[in-house]
């Protein structure tokens, strides 16, 4: 949805200093400076609206150090989420934070990705321990003290969440220190199909009341459900459906099963099936992660925009239901999927660039889902963060004082406005 | 061992708009304003160093709005920890972050407090959703936006973090969001007496390792341990000492205990003593929760100095073993107690306010502490903030960048420098 922006220019630093001798040297010449992590963004974060230079960060892509004691590890920008979990293979730890695409680590804490296990794990807010931070100006900044990676301190203003979610809107992020998790001694996933779209969500809202610790509880609408058993060769029910994963011990496995069945039931689900093996898991959960190009696939040559809000889970199922009719209504072709333990979801739509009329009523239609959100006391984005769409659902969101200390915060880091500006505010 | 520095003045406000027209009257007249809690707060937070007006927000303490199904709830500043419990009793909810005092929640949002659960449940930073805050020249901000309580959001920048920990310095708390949790199914509780430091702190480390989920796991040093069999009654050995508390059902609690006891087996422990009923688990915890008071009595007429460190958990063996011979090398009357489970310790020193030389010594003793944990890459206050005592710590541990930074928002913030002066920075 966002046409493309070229920069002026683009480099690819091999370290720090280059980082900070760049930042520098724009800063000094009042030319834009557009950090890139992999460009897998969704609010077209990474669009050079006024030119400038991109700072790509793909080349510094080293593990600078691992702690397993401490479960914590220290990665460079160009560091991906795969990439880290595959060096981690034999460690005994992953890092769950899981937003579908192989994101870089850094952009991820840029835009304050979550996805999949953050209803067990949390998101990047909460698994940011330490940030290396080139500033505006080209100084160095580790928001916890260089070095340090300890789980909890009260020491001065929180300056590493301050940085999560920043979009690269107040500084460059050259390393990030994380927080490593214990890989599950077993791991069961599961597909559960409903009568109805309120049915599928009212379990999840009764799993999380009934204190089951589920990893991972997805929601794919029937159109999403036909859309992926086509593109990626499933053969799950076309119905509004649930993907689900559990991890343990055996033991606690089987009792967070039978609890996860019970509900289900109750709620009127028929199909619970379960993918034990690691290949059927593997499947199962490429499907779910290759929703958007099962998406694509419905309507060839068109592109996509993935909507993204949250609210608190009571009120889910209504705005579920009001979408599906909203999205009826509108006529547009999409479909509903989402990470509904946290009480967030997307709708990707389907659009023709060159039709003006109907990418006009896309838009219409996430700004009117961004208000349907904000009403019911949610945000406009759960996930996918503010960019270049959203800033008049921001300043509806947060206010006019919230608003200007945003401001503030932006014109105390940013005082010429260079870093990736026309984003976010 | 921070001096009673009495304000001019003190006020109780009814509301929020009461609130803001004092800070609004106070800053147009130059006037310093203190923000007050309970007054719990060991860093000297509320004194008055230049004077002026404390706000004390005791009268504000209602509980402003219940959300059973999003786990959420609203509480104006007065609402202790005890009162929010005492309030959710039936409705299957909890708050869990627990510092010992019965602190107002709004004050554990300003310094960030943590306690016994954080190990599992995390800190205030965690369980904080939004904040209603009076900003110095008496503006009301809403730091997620009015009304809202969402589980996760990518809308901009944190103003949320921000606002915990700033320990009354950038504004006053007028009301917090706060994440509730389901009342665990179960709960047992056990006290293990190992032969040495080293061992205890071991079966920590291993215990969060296996990822056992422990809900509480505390260490007390024998001195600590003997104080406490005096003060409270119990008969516990006395040697270095883990109480640990497990929540679950019934089943997930019976693997959760055996594997402890393993893990403690193999470090040497000798004695597990279970508490499986609520009244014995209320007495141990009690017990706990009164090592304050049961240091204080090993020198009837002293007071209590509680310093606080926190490093990765792989360095709390040597830091304690360290700090006990530091200990017996000073002279001093100290008792060892923490949540090692956060890799956050205290020592609680007694000290006789009239001898200057001795009190000399514990301040020498409390920075020499800080500083091995900054050697250790940990940080100088892992719960109670920096307050008075650890401005100089406070600049050991971010550089000259980070404390740069944080002066921006303080100056930002509050350019008149009238919020809480002579506190953090
Ligand atoms: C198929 C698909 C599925 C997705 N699913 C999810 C999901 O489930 N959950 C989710 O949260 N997101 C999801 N996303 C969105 C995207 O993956 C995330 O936003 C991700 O965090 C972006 O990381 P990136 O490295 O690609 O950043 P980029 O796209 O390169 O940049 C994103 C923004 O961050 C800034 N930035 C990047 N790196 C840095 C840095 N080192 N320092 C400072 N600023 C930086 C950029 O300037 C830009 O503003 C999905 C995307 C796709 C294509
Ligand atoms: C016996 C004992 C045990 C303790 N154990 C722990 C522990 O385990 N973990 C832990 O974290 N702490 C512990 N503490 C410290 C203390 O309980 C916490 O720091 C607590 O969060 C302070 O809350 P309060 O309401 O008493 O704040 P106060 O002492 O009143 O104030 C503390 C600071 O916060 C500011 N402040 C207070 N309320 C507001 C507001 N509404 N808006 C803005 N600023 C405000 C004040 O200006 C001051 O700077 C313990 C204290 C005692 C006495």
């Amino acid at each position: 949805m966002h046409r493309c922006q070229p920069p002026d220019a683009v480099v690819w630093p091999q370290n720090v200093e280059q980082v900070s001798q760049l930042a520098a040297l724009c800063y000094s010449q009042g030319v834009p400076i557009i950090p890139f992590g992999t460009g897998t963004g969704l609010e077209g974060g990474v669009c050079a609206v006024q030119g400038g230079v991109c700072i790509n960060l793909t080349h510094m892509d080293r593990i600078l150090k691992l702690n397993p004691e401490d479960f914590s590890v220290v990665v460079e920008p160009g560091v991906t989420r795969k990439a880290l979990n595959t060096y981690l293979r034999d460690s005994g730890l992953w890092f769950p934070v899981d937003p579908g695409a192989d994101a870089s680590l850094c952009g991820m804490v840029a835009t304050g990705a979550s996805g999949t296990n953050a209803v067990r794990y949390g998101t990047m807010r909460d698994n940011v321990l330490n940030l290396e931070v080139v500033l505006p100006g080209g100084r160095l900044l580790h928001t916890a003290g260089l070095g340090r990676h300890f789980r909890k301190s009260a020491a001065g203003y929180n300056l590493t969440g301050l940085f999560v979610g920043s979009e690269g809107t107040l500084g460059l992020i050259t390393a990030a220190t994380l927080r490593l998790h214990p890989v599950p001694e077993a791991t069961v996933a599961a597909t559960c199909a409903f009568p109805s779209v309120q049915a599928a969500v009212d379990t999840t809202v009764h799993i999380l009341q009934a204190a089951v610790p589920v990893a991972r509880i997805e929601f794919l609408d029937e159109v999403m459900m036909d859309a992926c058993n086509r593109h990626s060769q499933l053969n799950c029910p076309v119905a509004p459906t649930l993907f689900l994963e559990f991890h343990g011990s055996e033991q606690t496995l089987a009792e967070q099963i039978q609890r996860a069945e019970e509900i289900a039931g109750h709620n009127g689900a028929s199909l619970f099936s379960w993918a034990k093996e690691a290949e059927e898991r593997r499947r199962l959960w490429a499907a779910r992660h290759s929703a958007w190009y099962a998406a694509l696939a419905l309507r060839p040559g068109c592109k996509g925009y993935s909507t993204d809000v949250c609210v608190p889970i009571s009120r889910l199922p209504e705005i579920l239901v009001q979408t599906k009719e909203d999205l009826k209504a509108s006529g547009l072709t999409g479909t509903i999927v989402g990470h509904v333990g946290d009480g967030n979801f997307h709708c990707i739509l389907l659009v023709d660039p060159e039709d003006t009329e109907e990418v006009r009523r896309v838009m219409a239609f996430g700004e009117q889902l961004g208000r349907r959100a904000l009403a019911l006391h949610g945000t406009c984005t759960g996930e996918h963060g503010i960019g270049l769409g959203k800033q008049q659902l921001l300043q509806e969101e947060v206010g006019a004082v919230g608003m200007e200390t945003m401001r503030q915060l932006k014109a105390m880091l940013d005082p010429q406005g260079l870093m990736n500006p026309g984003k976010v505010l």
